[in-house]
């Protein structure tokens, strides 16, 4: 169950928090670029039995980076400012769950965009967020 | 720099994915109730070297969900149907982090609350959040 | 500039302020269920001579309102329980603001909806709500 | 039920929008900076004969807007970039509403501030919001 579909590789070199929570997924097909995905594992569940909240948050809030960085070249380094997230279902253990990402808008220092977090076609989490552009990293 | 201030006690049995987040730090005073804390750690951080937005979103959801579930007796278990969180300034490996919850409204089906993680009384993330009062875990 | 473009029909009884705020605007193709609209005028500006962000905010709340009252039969009436709004690009006067709603979930006590209002294809406010479901206007 | 208690001025030049949904009220003493209110009138119900949720968003707009103008010197115009509103009470014909805003962090660019509508003490409307600082009215 912690493998991913056809079609999905590892994201590289994803920081130590990302990696602890991951694997994260992206599709090979670089066209696709919208999508950021994980399976849920038992290291993810609350005292409920479900997927904590926070990791929806983080796989969202990571999923927003990823595509608002893709989404120009020279990419664009952006900085969370403001992320509100509606919690639709409840995400269970071994369940695949895809982040698909929607810019709406790219001003000059601030970015617009908003998510769905799908279970196999299920809407599980929606969030939307405000991204200020960054400095590169050096 | 991973321990807690003369003050605070570990969280028990908070499940699997707070186990591997945290630990997360309670007041030993159970008279302060509305406050939950965690010491920022090499593990949580993200590509750009500080804290990621998913660890802080994380901590808060969790806080609101103690905080809430002690604020009456019997227990409140409560699910989070929406969570707004307004990033101030970035967190650093080391720095102690706490959690301020605020209830603003305990109505029959639905919990409003508010919260402000801070670093040395520095604002570093506001958060506020809706919840529906769920059934006892079993 | 205050009428409609055709196929568009005024909003009827729409209560105190929306009769003072509109009026608006609804397809007249019942079938076009997801649209309510409204023409940009100069009593909606602010200081800065834009449309006051207040209007936009009533316009789309209003529309969830609408849209997920017709969403069943028989209709559902709900109140709102949290709006949250990004303002992408201001409105000017004399533009015809369109509010396109999508409803995600449906349960039995909550709604959860997105929302963004158009002028001439342009994304100016994206919005989304949690709503409950409210017990019948006598 | 139209007139402000004592120690409220009305705000003047409050642009066509406001003017038409006010008055809106700031207290005499230019020491308490960060209160605006209202009286709930006929005007502003809906459908259901309570005020509508349009209405109180535009007073916290509208709130935060004048706070953050007057807590600096020279003042600081700025613009809605985000707004979150929780909606925790009805408000009635004739209550006399007020907004105590709480600024958290005025950056080079953006301002994070937050309020709560109350009526008589009792919390009706929690809100949050981002503002970008614009560039002075000409």
């Amino acid at each position: 169950m912690s493998e991913a579909p056809a079609g999905f590789a590892p994201l590289e070199r994803p920081g130590p928090f990302i990696e602890q929570l991951g694997p994260l997924y992206l599709p090979e097909d670089r066209a696709v670029r919208h999508v950021v995905a994980m399976r849920a594992m038992n290291k993810h569940l609350n005292t409920r039995g479900v997927v904590h909240g926070g990791v929806l948050a983080a796989l969202v809030d990571t999923a927003f980076g990823i595509v608002i960085s893709r989404s120009r070249e020279p990419r664009i380094p952006s900085v969370t400012v403001h992320l509100s997230s509606d919690f639709l279902e409840p995400v269970r253990e071994g369940e695949w769950v895809e982040a698909h990402v929607e810019i709406q808008r790219t001003g000059k220092r601030l970015v617009f965009a908003q998510a769905m977090l799908k279970v196999e076609g299920r809407n599980v989490l929606r969030a939307s967020g405000v991204f200020a552009i960054a400095a590169p990293v050096k």
